[in-house]
């Protein structure tokens, strides 16, 4: 596979096939890339262009309305009124750091360990994913006193250059240090449930002697507890927990990386239990203020306590007072609208659908699924990974104004994944975009 | 100096010495230990507690007004009333990324390159200081293709594990790598500006051997324009001129951290245009939307066409919508009320008075100051650094409700940093809660 190809970001919209695009957005796109530069994406054959959204809709400017299928962080509805609310009220009292003493930021604190439990009785506040995975690494190189670190082969776990290091989907140029370790993630298309867990925690096993082979001993293992971009293969229960012991048994720790999966995504508040793991480390991010910049490190105490022995942490956004007023809402949004039920059970049945859908279509192969996020498998004639249909699939799609995106090793994995405020009257109209596209 | 010493942070709260707070803080501080850990701080002997703030004042339960002459976060004012109806309005509207299109980030990516202006022309979001750090070391490691990174000896650049990794202020338990060189930051207390200036240039250029020494190239310097954790030391025109100088003729690349300086705070928009460097990469953060989480890195083009070249970036939070309207409400506040031409003014006059009172208390060595931002040397009869001296007249001065902090090398330079919004009604308060925790 060629450089060039590996850069080709599943979804991305090609400059050089600009040929549908009003002179609007044309220009709107030149303007965007001689401010913002060469390294920024967008989405889509022809990228969309919203400016006003409601609940699971995006609307253009024409008033043309847009069925969000796609979007994880506005968990609790485009401009959610309650999340609105609270942070306008919380902006016009107060809005400090944490070398203040406040109520909120502790309250939350609180109230997020208890949703968690597995021991995970202590938050770090920072302000997004990337943050969150760079401080779980920070902390368990600290407190393991080593530097290995094992990742899945399609991994995304950040930006910030320690969560590039383990996210080897950002492409060929995206240098991998000598201190992590990638392996295979699970192929529930290919393998059984329990012969994926029993092989990737051998994996694991191999991994760490791999590092120490280069001199590091593992620190400790991290795992999207969902494996979206290795393809959404983390469906499957207890197919981590092999992987969890292994990594403990050679010293290092576990890190959830709970940054798709928290806060109900998978019908679930969290997506490590289904594993049955108890993680040393979880973050979380995305959904947690439905589109404020709010992520946290959740630990087991005698890590932090060690941690903080040695060193302080201060982030000076981390936990302020809006973004927590922010967090608290999608809370309780959550809790009163009982997202988390119907996104487990919406979501079954509309797995189900999905499967009839695949079916229905030779071009869908393997279809997986937990709660509200769904992974179809695209492929050819041969059932070969078929990443132009898929790309077609998505691109047909946007043009019937339903959103989805397409991920995986292959970039042949079609990735739907709406807001948990997604309803029953919502999915006819995503299936029937979906077989459409498919039929065409 | 011992590893206790060191890891003690200037003007930070000592649950060990907690005899003055009321139960109900006495309890909150037990559940924030319980629920936060080890690594977090609170300011004071005796932690403030806010419930309310409006422009340059924090109110706490009982509604006692502390005035604020340490927060460079909410640089428009506490409580700000055209952010909170700007951030309101947006998060009623939309709030989604940057791979959707969208004019409200390139009009701002526009608007700051243009008030930056020296070439450079091209702006990426992300959501906090560290965040921006860590990207412009990662663009200035791969467009290089090379590792060493050369920054000041006592320098904060952020908490990701690379800015970690420059910032030695963090203590002697924060590794320092071997690609890093840390050098001494210019003495303006010791030295006189021009000699201060060549000699840094030179320790640039010996620290470019020393990496070379360990095998490694210099990618780059980074240096905070006014060396606020250096104890302010960049208050001097020209210092670090030689400095960017130098680093070229090395092969490497100046960065400019405008986290503390950028919009304003040194009565002009930036800090490097009065040291006379035209930086490759600036990164700014802190105030940009007076608490929204909200930074950016800021390039000359081809830089981020080489990186975006070979790779792609994209934060979830960076450049949203709702952060984006938080930052042009700023821009709008700073412009329509003057407040940098204020900074200027101001920042002059109280310069000279806070050298009055220098001169009449013998516990005060030097004076630097630039814009609204002070330092002040405390020092015992020898004119030797007094740490304890100085957090005694923070304590004093937070019991007088008026808030500053201590910093620097030897935790002994008082820090004087108020919102923008401070005014000429202000400054006597300021001035006289000075001179009595002086006089006591």
């Amino acid at each position: 596979m060629s450089v060039a190809r590996e850069m080709h970001m599943a979804n991305s919209f090609d400059p050089g096939r600009a040929a549908d695009l009003s002179p609007a957005d044309a220009q709107l796109i030149a303007r965007r890339t001689r401010a913002m530069g060469a390294a920024y994406r967008l989405f889509y054959d022809r990228p969309v262009h919203f400016v006003r959204g409601e609940g699971v809709w995006l609307y253009d400017a024409e008033g043309n309305a847009f069925l969000d299928a796609y979007n994880n962080v506005p968990v609790v509805g485009h401009a959610n009124p309650i999340v609105q609310q609270r942070v306008a009220a919380q902006l016009g009292r107060l809005n400090t750091h944490t070398r203040y003493l406040g109520d909120e930021v502790v309250a939350y604190a609180e109230r997020l360990t208890g949703l968690l439990g597995h021991g995970l009785e202590q938050a770090v506040f920072v302000c997004t994913g990337s943050e969150a995975v760079d401080l779980a690494l920070r902390v368990a190189r600290h407190v393991t006193g080593r530097r290995g670190i094992i990742a899945t082969a399609h991994a995304y776990h950040g930006t910030t250059a320690a969560a590039a290091a383990i996210s080897p989907s950002l492409g060929p140029n995206n240098p991998i240090p000598d201190d992590v370790e990638l392996i295979a993630a699970p192929d529930l298309a290919r393998e059984s449930p329990d012969r994926a867990a029993a092989a990737f925690a051998v994996r694991v096993r191999e991994a760490a002697d791999a590092l120490r082979s280069r001199g590091h001993e593992p620190a400790g293992l991290i795992v999207d507890s969902i494996l979206s971009s290795d393809g959404l293969q983390g469906t499957a229960p207890g197919l981590l927990r092999g992987a969890a012991t292994e990594i403990r048994a050679q010293g290092g720790l576990y890190i959830a990386d709970e940054v798709q999966t928290g806060f109900g995504r998978t019908g679930a508040w969290w997506g490590f239990p289904q594993h049955e793991v108890a993680p040393d480390l979880v973050v979380a991010g995305k959904p947690m203020g439905n589109g404020l910049p709010i992520a946290a490190l959740f630990s087991r105490p005698e890590l932090l306590d060690r941690f903080g022995a040695d060193m302080r942490f201060f982030n000076t956004f981390g936990g302020n007072h809006v973004s927590v007023a922010a967090g608290q809402a999608v809370l309780d949004e959550i809790t009163e609208r009982d997202l988390i039920a119907r996104a487990a059970t919406l979501g079954a049945r509309m797995l189900s659908e999905l499967r009839g859908i695949a079916l229905a279509n030779d071009s869908i192969g393997a279809v997986r699924g937990s709660g509200l996020f769904f992974a179809l498998e695209v492929v050819d004639d041969e059932g070969v990974a078929d990443p132009t249909l898929a790309a077609a699939v998505v691109n047909r799609m946007r043009a019937d104004r339903v959103l989805i995106s397409a991920s995986g090793p292959q970039a042949n994995v079609l990735k739907i994944r709406p807001p948990l405020v997604f309803g029953d009257e919502h999915a006819p109209r995503l299936l029937e975009s979906l077989a459409g596209a498919l039929s065409r």
